[in-house]
């Protein structure tokens, strides 16, 4: 936890200058904040120290993070391309345990509820706080103020932002791959834990210290692809099995069944159509939401209707995606994250279906990224204010219950739409206040409920665009009132602490809010 | 050229202390120097700066050298995947020339003879010194000490050691790229010029302050494969023809008809043989050269013969190596160049045909490259002496005509041959001393002549699996002495000045060995 000294950031927000040791600089508004320096270096490395052979395998997870050199205090990353199924994590951290190690920093790209067991090792000393995305129970139980450390929440291309930028420096990444071969190359796209792609360890294998491949899929060199580089990895570790890939199909990727819902998502994609953005060669990136499926739906249909066909579309990919690249309906996928069995095996078999990394994504501190040209993306939110700004991380409880994925990285794209229902369990989606601000209003286009879609003023274009397309389009603030008095008004405020439990990073690793412990 | 002090390095060549300005360690033996520091760091970047739709073409190469801040001094680095038929690099010397910029250093991977123009800036001051492979008309210039500074020759691992290491800092890097998209997304593979891959390239694009790709063949975002990636790109120029394909098939590529040499490649395949180096999954690599080449041709015949498949084989492709491929022969083409169109074909088609670069294949500051793993290697030399020490850069008559290609990178195989014939024009190719030392005969297994096969002493292994081969296997000295009695003895040493106009890399960055200014 951060306590002391606040001061307000350019969106109004109160951030901590300090964190878990670590100097901060708050949010000072979109596309302000002036990155200098350099990038992390890593190492300079002789093949002397390796094996002339090529075999780095070692006998279990054990020795391999002996030979890193584990020791206390050290930061451990690993990415998320098992989403609920990983089996490694909780291993690495077990056996931290029994050699005595404290004070470790765990550093996923996003920890799931599977990871549940760490909460002990947290308890015990053994992690001191967890850095990355923390869905579920690791979320619920930082909200409490049982974190010894802050959490520090990033996007998916922040990510590759701190640890390209020296911001965190990884001692020890430990990389769960489907396949690889003895000298360390590894792909997530085939072997029986396949998993699509391994983009998210990708930063960690090129800037940490010490590489560790764990597999259950060993195969003579060279494993092609080569996602990740051998030339990267210092040990390579052979287990019985490291994931179960049918848990990829988690949580937030299942399509929805809600009426209300799915009106939202049909309204959303007549929202698209009308603006003319639909036309051969366009974008478009829907996030893996139950909602956002049922858009991508639609959409495919106007497309088949309309004979358009896309020049790419961004995944998470599912089985709806890849049917569309089947069926022609576009030329690429351009995938970050596998969401179903159907995008694995698409990526190993389609020439379109191509794997990218939050480097080629999403990173703010590159040569440009492809998030800013996509003609519109489709997005979740937890709560949004009548200035557009919006929230993902915490629900209107206070409680800090999911990561911000490639979320903030896809606000920069040419429309962005977050189609949300106006309510749920009672309490409105559009409030007064976010509890957490994660994205900034101007660069949030449209909002669109099952009572009304709001454009946000900034956008006259869209707003001149359907003006005659006789969708529900009206003012948030028209629509907000209408939900307060239905529900009853505004929800009572969480109770929270003044104690920091965590903070939003913005995707230029400025902080742009903070979390707060939760008073039960 | 470099004068001054020079000291005697582990293998007994002299070499300065001090190069182009900047300090040298001495060769210190194989595996004997260790590096120590960190890999070196581009800038960071910010998406601010670069266009949000992602389009960064600039209307001209003098626009984009302009934007790249070109300036006296400055590193300006390239690629050889066009080899002889290069359109690009003249372009952007006479365009330094017309802003009136002075002492470039020219840093290629290799220049090759279409590059004769570039002398013409040597001598008016545009270009101070060249720095990579100096093949042909440019080698020739500076052996008659015409150029500014001094020629650094490197192995392809070596360029990449040293850029990775902060050894050779560019400025801007100008990659020629067959299709490529406005956003820098950059493919060898296809194109109206495609010439294969742009490995060579890669580690330019990472490091270097600026890049700029330069192609024919625009193609809408995404281009896919991006073996150069868009993110690393900062201008974006398209020429009407970047290069010549039909001319990366030039010089050593040819397939040899001279009966001595197909002799010599047939006994080097039955050698092979003889050591039981052929069997299932073994890997072997063959360079460019005609013998070379009749090599893989015979190893072929024997796989087939016996019922074999390779795992790999590691090119520079040719149409021999595509068919081993594509008849099942192998598994994988693990491919650092294409040497014809028909490699280029493949690597564009088959799963099994692999981009590589010299970070996988030979950087030796790495953690293990594909060099040190493959069972065989088969490699020419222009000179060889009694020690199995070899030369590759210069001839007898002193004079630096080829670079090192990957060639000290693949000394570092299993098992390491060099077929060659016993004399070129009356001039025997074992000498007493070589002219340039490239690779310490330690490394060096075989030698393979018309006249017998010689096995490096250290290698008891291979001598007592061929022991009963019925090959002619001969000590070096016997094959040697033979020859000179043959052609009237070793041939009167070059008469070279005291001036250094080369210095040879070993793939750690030490100087192996110095090359002299010839007297005419």
């Amino acid at each position: 936890m951060t306590k002391g000294k606040l001061v307000k950031n350019a969106i109004g927000r109160k951030v901590p200058l300090v964190v878990n040791g670590v100097k901060q600089v708050p949010f000072k508004g979109v596309g302000r904040y002036k990155p200098h320096g350099r990038k992390a270096a890593p190492p300079i490395r002789s093949c002397v120290d390796y094996p002339k052979g090529g075999n780095k395998i070692v006998k279990n997870l054990s020795i391999a993070l002996k030979k890193c050199g584990l020791k206390d205090g050290m930061t451990i990353s690993s990415h998320h391309h098992f989403r609920n199924g990983d089996l490694v994590m909780n291993q690495v951290f077990d056996i931290a345990a029994k050699k005595g190690i404290k004070g470790l920093r765990w550093f996923p790209s996003a920890a799931f509820p599977c990871h549940k067991p760490v909460i002990k090792h947290i308890k015990n000393g053994v992690v001191d706080w967890v850095e990355g995305s923390l869905n579920g129970p690791l979320g619920d139980n930082a909200s409490r103020g049982d974190m010894n450390g802050t959490a520090v929440l990033r996007s998916h291309g922040g990510r590759w932002q701190a640890i390209q930028d020296g911001e965190v420096h990884i001692d020890i990444a430990i990389l769960a791959a489907p396949t690889a071969d003895a000298f360390g190359n590894a792909t997530g796209d085939r072997g029986p834990s396949a998993c699509g792609l391994l983009g998210f360890g990708l930063a960690d294998s090129i800037y940490a210290d010490k590489v560790i491949v764990v597999t259950d899929n060993l195969v003579p060199f060279p494993c092609v692809p080569w996602q990740i580089q051998g030339q990267n990895v210092d040990y390579v570790v052979v287990l019985d099995k490291i994931g179960e890939p049918e848990k990829i199909v988690s949580g937030t990727t299942q399509l929805t069944k809600s009426p209300d819902r799915l009106h939202i998502a049909e309204l959303t994609a007549k929202f698209v159509q009308a603006t003319g953005i639909i036309k051969g060669g366009f974008s478009f990136q829907a996030g893996a939401g139950g909602t956002a499926l049922a858009f991508a739906i639609y959409l495919k249909e106007m497309m088949k209707n309309a004979g358009v066909k896309a020049r790419f579309i961004r995944g998470g990919s599912t089985k709806y995606l890849v049917e569309m690249l089947e069926e022609g309906l576009t030329d690429f996928i351009l995938d970050g994250q596998t969401f179903d069995l159907e995008g694995v095996r698409s990526m190993r078999e389609n020439y379109g279906h191509v794997n990218t990394s939050p480097f080629t994504s999403y990173n703010w501190h590159g040569k440009g990224n492809f998030a800013s040209m996509l003609d519109v993306v489709v997005l979740g939110a937890t709560e949004v204010d009548t200035n557009f700004n919006a929230n993902v991380v915490t629900h209107s409880d206070g409680k800090m219950l999911h990561g911000i994925g490639g979320w903030q990285n896809c606000l920069f794209s040419k429309c962005t739409i977050l189609p949300i229902p106006a309510f749920r369990n009672r309490i409105p989606i559009i409030v007064d206040e976010v509890t957490t601000l994660v994205g900034p209003g101007e660069l949030i286009d449209v909002i669109v409920t099952e009572r009304g879609i709001a454009i946000n003023p900034l956008r006259k274009d869209l707003i001149k665009a359907t003006k005659n397309s006789g969708l529900p389009i009206r003012k948030i603030e028209g629509i907000k009132e209408e939900i307060d008095d239905l529900v009853g008004g505004q929800p009572e405020k969480p109770k929270l602490s003044d104690e920091i439990i965590g903070i939003v990073k913005w995707v230029d690793g400025t902080v742009i809010d903070s979390i707060y412990k939760i008073v039960e």
